[in-house]
Order: structure tokens, then sequence, then C-alpha cells
């Protein structure tokens, strides 16, 4: 998606490590209009995939899934990382290392909104290591639900996620709007 | 908001002491159309106040305060609970008691994104006691930034932070979507 491209070349900043800073438009400062836009594209390519619900993990999952679910008609489930007083004691939960935060995180989705026999469709912001999408795949799975996509902003290629994922799913249809295939001190390098 | 009424009394949940729970369209699960409908209202009741940019909290301010964004064409900043470390070193924080968690949160913005003389409009999910909003107002008031109103969802009048806000600031404009005037296990009233 070229407008996502072009934003990430203007305004991303690569901090060493692998992380690339997004803080402007997506992870702490988010530009509605771009995320609009994002929601459209990624409806548009899942349209024939026959979700019933759409699955993220908070924090920055929400705005990309948010506008995807907008333009599916579709309700957006994010997976907690601290269970609030008002979840169920019994709920699905799994453990997922961070990247960015450098250590594990709880995801916790409450049973009243992941069913067996749903079709669910999961959105985030990055797909990089696959760590936080295969632990949402895991609690798709414990629920009896059946993972029909994977859908993200930004993709790290070279970290393996896709490549991890597609593996745990054969044929399983994984889109990213941006997807960056070299990223070093010298600049970004977008697939296509 | 007649549409956001309606949907706390068909699918909100009343806990005791005091914790509605609206997990299925708010806070755990949302309801795009819906959030998309707030946000278009909160867009209306602001259309005058001449906001520069949005502040929310994470995590469940990030719908509305997105949707609110994209109909008033002003980026959105949400306050971060934990530091990413794609946060520069020197950053405004403040602390804020949270009810839902029973303790306390910090609350940080980037000096990037919240500049002196900017035009704020908070926007959250819930005014209740306002502990959260207030602390997001003193983020706005140590950036030298000017907050020129505050918008919520869910309002429980009951809860004192209606009040507590209009002291600090007189004449400024505080709007909610649905105010709740008494909560109990005999049920709900709105204001109107």
């Amino acid at each position: 998606m070229e407008l996502l491209k072009k934003r990430i070349l203007e305004a991303g900043q690569y901090l060493g490590k692998g992380i690339l800073k997004v803080d402007g438009f997506i992870n702490h400062q988010v530009d509605p209009q771009l995320m609009d836009q994002c929601g459209k594209e990624l409806a548009e390519l899942f349209k024939d995939c026959g979700a019933t619900r759409i699955l993220t993990a908070e924090i920055s999952g929400i705005a990309p899934a948010l506008m995807t679910g907008k333009y599916m008609n579709l309700p957006v489930v994010y997976a907690r990382k601290h269970k609030p007083i008002t979840m169920p004691d019994q709920v699905f939960l799994t453990l997922a290392p961070s990247h960015t935060k450098g250590r594990t995180v709880e995801l916790i989705v409450s049973p009243e909104y992941l069913k067996a026999g749903e079709r669910i469709l999961i959105i985030d912001d990055f797909l990089a290591s696959g760590a936080t999408i295969a632990g949402l795949v895991r609690l798709v799975n414990v629920a009896g639900a059946e993972l029909v996509g994977i859908g993200a902003l930004i993709e790290k290629l070279f970290e393996g996620g896709r490549a991890m994922l597609s593996a745990q799913q054969a044929g399983l249809q994984i889109e990213s709007l941006a997807c960056i295939t070299k990223m070093d001190d010298s600049g970004l390098e977008f697939q296509d």
C-alpha cells in the first residue's frame, strides 16, 4: 500500500537492533485518516475470508483492527495483557515474548467473545517474529474457533514470522500492507 | 446519544461497587459501527473548540479517540502506561490511580507529540472520578499546551469527576454521550 510505505519512509525512524519507530503515526500518535485507509485496504484483501470476528492484541493492534472491523462490519476483540476486574474467572490465556518490551506478556481473552466454530481474522500493527500473533493463534485454537487470516500493517519479512505462521497452517492467507525486506542504517527496502 | 444509551441498557452489566461492565462493545470487544457513530457525535459537539490534537489514555480510550479524530481530522495521541523502547529518555509523566485496576498507573507522553501552544481535546471511554483524565490534564499543563475540552462516552455523574475537573478550569467544555445519574442493582438512570 503506497500511502503507508510513503509515510514509513518519510516519518519512520530506524533505531537499530531491528526496531522501526513509527510512534508518529501508529504506535503513540495515530493518524486516523491513514488508519482508516489501512483498514479499508485490509478489509478489501480479506473480503472473501468469511470472518465472523476480528481478534487483535492491545495496545497498538486496536487502531488497525478497529478500522478493518468498521469496513468489514465485524466486532473487534482485543486480547488484554492484564486481566481487568470485569473479566470472568475462567479465561483463555497464553504467554508471548514481546520484543519491544523485552519481557513475556500475557494475552487474555474472555470466552464470552471467542467461541467455538467462529471464523477469526487476526489483525495487528506489526508482523515481525510472529510471536504475538502466534499467541493469538493459540487463543483461537484453544477456543475451538477457526483461524481464517492474518493481516498486519507492517511486516518485517526477514524476522521470519510469516514463514513460521505459514508452516503452522498451510494455505493460510497472510497479508501485510508494507512488507520490509531489508532494514539497516542505510535505509529500508520494501517488497515489490 | 440514544444509540449508546440503548446499548448500555441492553448489553451493559452492573457488577456492583460502582463497576459498569461494557466489555461486549467498548472495553474488550469493540463495536466499530457504534464507535464510529460516537466519534461522529463527539466531533460534532466539539466542532468549535479549535482543537489541534486529541489526547487519550491507553487502552480503552483509543477507540473513541481514534473515531473522533477521524471526524475532526486531527492526530490522536495516546498516553502510554509503560514506556516503550522507542520513546526518548525525557518524557512527560504523571501518576494516576486506576479504580478498575486497583493500583496507580503511569501516564507517559513523548514531548514529540505534545507541544507548547497546542490546543488539546481529551477523549476517553469513561468519565467517573476523573482521576485518569486529571492525569492527562496535568500532562497538557506541563507541556505548556492548552486544554480546550473533555469528552467521554460514558459518564458516572455521581462519582464527581465533572465537578472536580470543572472546578480546575472554569468554563471548560465537558461532554459525555451517556450520563449515568444513578446505578445500582435495580438498574441505571440516565440524565435527560
